[in-house]
């Protein structure tokens, strides 16, 4: 789409944090990624034409100051603004918590020309997507992602979600925001480990979808690491257009475009499982599960080594794990015939084809399968 | 859009069974009444195109006969089909009872590509259709209402929904069906007070949009009752057109469209408030509301008193109450106000201008509301 990209441009040029906009039926909405953005969140939601109150629900961990201050930047927008801080993690992620915070909207009689806003990481934006999704039968949402996996990923796509106690994000919808703002600021004080797991999301998008992203990639970590200079707001600007692209054109993971965001997602949910949730961040098993997807890719003659060594490479200068250690090949792969994106028991393998390219495979032989997980286990 | 109307008739000729297309941005579905049109279930449903197993769930007063029936057709048409019967009424249609299902769900795997089916009244399409909704992000529903009010009502328009202590369908989503089927036998055990407000939902068809059909309401009601011949059958028909067409012009009820669906329905959820939920049946509730209504446009010189008379005439020949007794107008006045419908003051009233004939007003006086609640209480 030349046209869309042309116009994304000029609109950059007068809008510098504006990283991209998404195309939804649901409408079309700003991702704006830079330092300080969350003081414009009152004016910017102003920009979408949103009128009623605000309720901003926010994960413990930001409060009082971060929390605060974006309750005053919503005040500065005209938007009287109700606050509720709780604690967010995937073990509450739930229809109880789900139920505390919609009792909080109806205590409060929050109605359907009002708007939820969610501030914190992927878990808080999945549940408090949900609600949205389902208060009154939906109500405009803005995500003010707090995490690098939450910025780079799952804030951007309108996927929501609770967990049952049988697995993860078993009830959900897909609930299009009407804005999505991401302070690099909120990344100053998340520990290392989760930022190297969501470094780990934004080098997938280099490695799927652009070889100059992954150059860049390359070239800065250090600085990526320490979010020193423009360097790392460039990237996540850079990965958040990618994601955004993806979700414009199959907003409902119907189509061959979206799955591409799965690459190191089959082993990584498989060794997740096997490892008990917990073991690895997300983003660590993505990691060595692109790992592993670089293996099958390679013995299926698709890349040659040199780029599965380079993606190790990349990995590892963010402080990324490569290899598990303690875990049963075996059982690994059992795991991957239950995920729930195989269908009719063939497994659709997203693979490299070079850098900054991937597409899909439905017929990698399972022995394939089975060197290039024991290749990644120690 | 004389055209979409033209096409319908002919579809009909070929299938006099379709009562309606609706026409929706997830997708168009077909609405089949008929006599046993419960046996077709599965082969109606393959000419969807839908896939999968089938996941029947149904109000527990179904089963065993009913169910089995429905059962078998589903098998006919080659779904494998897993069968869930549980007693649902309004006061467990609440995130309780949705985890009940969704586990059932979990435990047999039940995936993507798998098609839930919703048999029972509306409180079981409500949150059968809400656990459609959200089951991972969203899976195929068919409707198999098997109450009158369900039928004419709630089975058309994709809305869905649960309680929380603080309110009535205070959570759901817009969840369009794949297909809604029909059967008018199911109605025939239905208690005669059930029928009844069933029946005053179909009433208020004819009254907003169709004069033919309240005409046909006024002559044939001992046949309706007894759901004697073709008249019944072809009321509810006529009668899910209209919803269909309003549904297919207004889908999120954000237009002008849908609202008319609502006369009657502003002191009707008053007199349930007020009376507390189970002294009424909804459809008797909106009896006495569209009294009221008819009330508040005589009062402004929009109708004659000859159509509220008739109007009166033709809801009590379906042994409808027209009157509330032991309530007072004060009460239901002030509980019209907090009505989640009402936005930023004003009252959004729906009122005939003639037989078949509705609009709204906001500029109604607070004294004409008054008069027009006093006149509907003995």
């Amino acid at each position: 789409m030349p046209d869309q990209n042309k116009s994304q441009k000029q609109t950059r040029k007068q809008d510098p944090d504006l990283a991209t906009i998404v195309r939804t039926t649901q409408g079309s909405y700003r991702v704006i990624v830079g330092r300080d953005v969350v003081d414009g969140l009152g004016l910017e939601l102003r920009k979408t034409g949103q009128e009623g109150r605000a309720f901003l629900i926010a994960d413990e961990v930001l409060f009082p100051g971060p929390v605060r201050r974006a309750q005053e930047a919503l005040e500065r927008g005209g938007y009287e603004t109700h606050v509720l801080a709780l604690e967010i993690g995937e073990s509450n992620k739930n229809l109880a918590t789900l139920e505390v915070v919609c009792s909080w909207l109806a205590d409060r009689r929050a109605e359907r020309g009002d708007v939820v806003v969610a501030m914190g990481g992927g878990v808080t934006g999945d549940l408090v997507g949900f609600v949205a999704a389902t208060w009154l039968r939906g109500v405009a949402v803005v995500h003010v992602p707090t995490s690098l996996t939450a910025m780079v990923d799952s804030s951007i796509g309108g996927k929501t979600g609770v967990n049952l106690p049988q697995g993860k994000n078993l009830l959900g919808a897909f609930h299009q925001p009407k804005l999505v703002l991401q302070d690099v600021g909120h990344l100053e004080t998340l520990p290392p480990r989760e930022m190297a797991a969501g470094w780990a999301e934004a080098v997938k998008h280099g490695l799927i979808l652009d070889a100059d992203l992954l150059d860049m990639f390359e070239r800065l970590a250090p600085q990526m690491i320490a979010l020193e200079g423009d360097g790392p707001v460039e990237a996540i600007r850079r990965s958040v257009a990618i994601k955004g692209e993806i979700v414009s054109a199959d907003e409902f993971e119907t189509g061959d475009r979206r799955v591409l965001l799965n690459y190191g997602h089959t082993i990584a949910h498989a060794i997740e499982t096997v490892s008990g949730y917990g073991e690895y961040l997300h983003g660590e098993a993505v990691a060595i599960g692109m790992m592993a997807a670089a293996g099958i890719a390679t013995r299926l003659g698709m890349i040659d080594s040199e780029l599965v060594e380079r993606q190790r490479r990349v990995l590892e200068s963010y402080n990324l794990p490569t290899q598990a250690s303690n875990l049963d090949a075996e059982a690994i792969i059992d795991a991957t015939k239950s995920d729930k994106k195989s269908r009719g028991g063939t497994i659709r393998w997203v693979l490299l084809e070079g850098p900054g390219q991937a597409t899909t495979r439905r017929d990698v032989p399972d022995d394939v399968v089975l060197e290039a997980v024991q290749a990644v286990l120690d």
